[in-house]
């Protein structure tokens, strides 16, 4: 493995599938990356991290740049944050630690808000920005991933120095999508990230709540006609709310979404995972703002509304 | 325990919690009450009926007048059907077996469209009339029934040799609430079924669904903010249906069965039950009937529709 002085030196924050899905791609394609780790440090310390991928084949990252403190980063050009969108407040810290001057942070996360949520507790001098991933991955255990298909990554401007000048910000969201695709991954510059957050709601208002409510995976989701007609009624509620916040999303994208889930592999979401391990499911970035940013556009969406009544409750019975 | 022959002789069909209940507190009246029981036959006929009554005391019936088959049933006045509604067709038969001429026969069963699927396999002669009971009960064993509060039954004429005669409808009607205050439990006539019918689904939407969605029986779902914001919204999309379908409920009903749920002891639905044994849910009844004769009025009710999809998945992978 080489690694490229002149690349950019990239950090990532919370390795879990996603953050270690990309950063051991971004490793393996030269880019100089570094993991902060927490429970997971000495496993992935001592036997490197592993990605068993049905599309790039297995891959094998040892040794890892792996720390269990931020203090010993190298400061980072790039900040790749995959922990959950519930974390981010006790994150700020570690992340401005950790961030070169004039660093990019990006929240590999799902759901709204996710950045306001995080902004104040940052220096002015970072750029924010968000980036929806869509892929399978599911960690295994310790430094083990399973990534079963997809991975392309949209990316969009949030905040920062570049806020007031679009040409600029742009060509920063560019040069983030382009470390994506030299590591061999899909990315698009968005030239609007809210944009991009409620186009990846399409996908996981139905799919994460469903999986929770079903205690289903895509598949038996997909094969049965009333799961397959909540799914799309759930799908066409986003795309309504979206309009009302004033976000056209390009025609047939939720028909799309559909059929892109009709042909993956059996998936269980992230969401499930955080379920059967009795964690906090991140129905705020996902459910609560969605539903409150369309309702102060004058929407309600009432099949969201009622499937965040009923996640909302199972997750108060559920830690 | 004595028996008048001047009274009418009632039937059971379909011992379980329901007719096990008021089959034995119109036994202990005094009515001629015959019990026609499948899986139970040998316990009640050897060691009788029983109901733990928070409201009544403990009562036990001994002997039964049991019967295996509907052959040896002498001719009755009036049936009682507590089956599930998912078995109406397959006891067309034996109702007809068991009926005096010109008998009456009422469905205690919830939802909608029970008695027009039961109709045209019963003579002509027959009356055919519904009850809706409100009440918690629940079978524990063979023979045996915890009454936990509540229990009164509204009665409304579906059709037969009376149904153009609106007087004479009502008086039959009454005879039957009749039958049940005799054996002190509460009864109104109802002048119109379909309007009593929607009445009790504005209970039977919620609780019923959310018992098995969440897992949760009426206390929890009482208990917490979002369930109770689920429960009275979904209450709200019955009375609108029943509106669309031209009954107006009477004013503030929703919230009083609300309040009503609030001082129950905790309960576990009916469906809760049937989804627990892996018996099929009566979903036709409460869900899509209902949906369906919404919509045919120009109403569509988003939340139930939701509701009922996940039943559904849920039903079919519970088999």
């Amino acid at each position: 493995m080489t690694v490229s002085a002149t690349r950019p030196r990239v950090g990532i924050i919370g390795t879990g599938a996603i953050g270690g899905f990309y950063g051991v791609m971004l490793a393996r394609a030269g880019f100089d990356v570094h993991f902060l780790l927490r429970s997971e440090f000495s496993a992935v310390a001592e036997n490197g991290l592993r990605i068993d991928s049905a599309v790039h084949g297995p891959l094998h990252l040892e040794p890892v740049q792996a720390y269990a403190s931020a203090e010993d980063l190298p400061p980072c050009d790039w900040l790749l944050v995959g922990a959950k969108a519930t974390a981010n407040a006790e994150l700020a810290p570690l992340i401005t630690q950790v961030a070169a001057p004039g660093a990019k942070v990006l929240l590999l996360q799902n759901g709204l808000g996710v950045e306001e949520q995080l902004r104040p507790l940052l220096p002015d001098s970072l750029h924010l920005l968000g980036g929806l991933c869509f892929i399978c991955v599911h960690r295994t255990g310790p430094g083990a991933v399973v990534h079963q298909a997809l991975g392309s990554v949209n990316i969009g401007y949030h905040s920062g120095p570049l806020a007031d000048d679009p040409g600029a910000r742009q060509a920063l969201v560019e040069e983030g999508a382009g470390l994506f695709r030299q590591a061999g991954i899909e990315s698009q510059a968005m030239a609007n990230l809210e944009q991009a957050r409620w186009q990846k709601l399409v996908w996981n208002v139905p799919y994460n709540g469903l999986s929770v409510l079903l205690r289903a995976s895509t598949t038996p989701l997909m094969c049965d006609a009333s799961s397959r007609e909540l799914v799309q009624a759930l799908m066409a509620e986003v795309v309504q709310g979206a309009q009302a916040c004033g976000y056209v999303l390009p025609a047939g994208y939720a028909e799309h979404l559909f059929k892109v889930t009709e042909k993956m592999p059996d998936y269980w979401p992230s969401m499930y995972h955080d379920f059967s391990h009795k964690r906090a499911l991140e129905l705020e970035a996902i459910y609560a703002r969605p539903l409150a940013a369309a309702l102060e556009a004058g929407c309600e969406l009432p099949k969201i509304r009622a499937l965040y009544q009923a996640l909302d409750f199972i997750d108060a019975h559920n830690r």
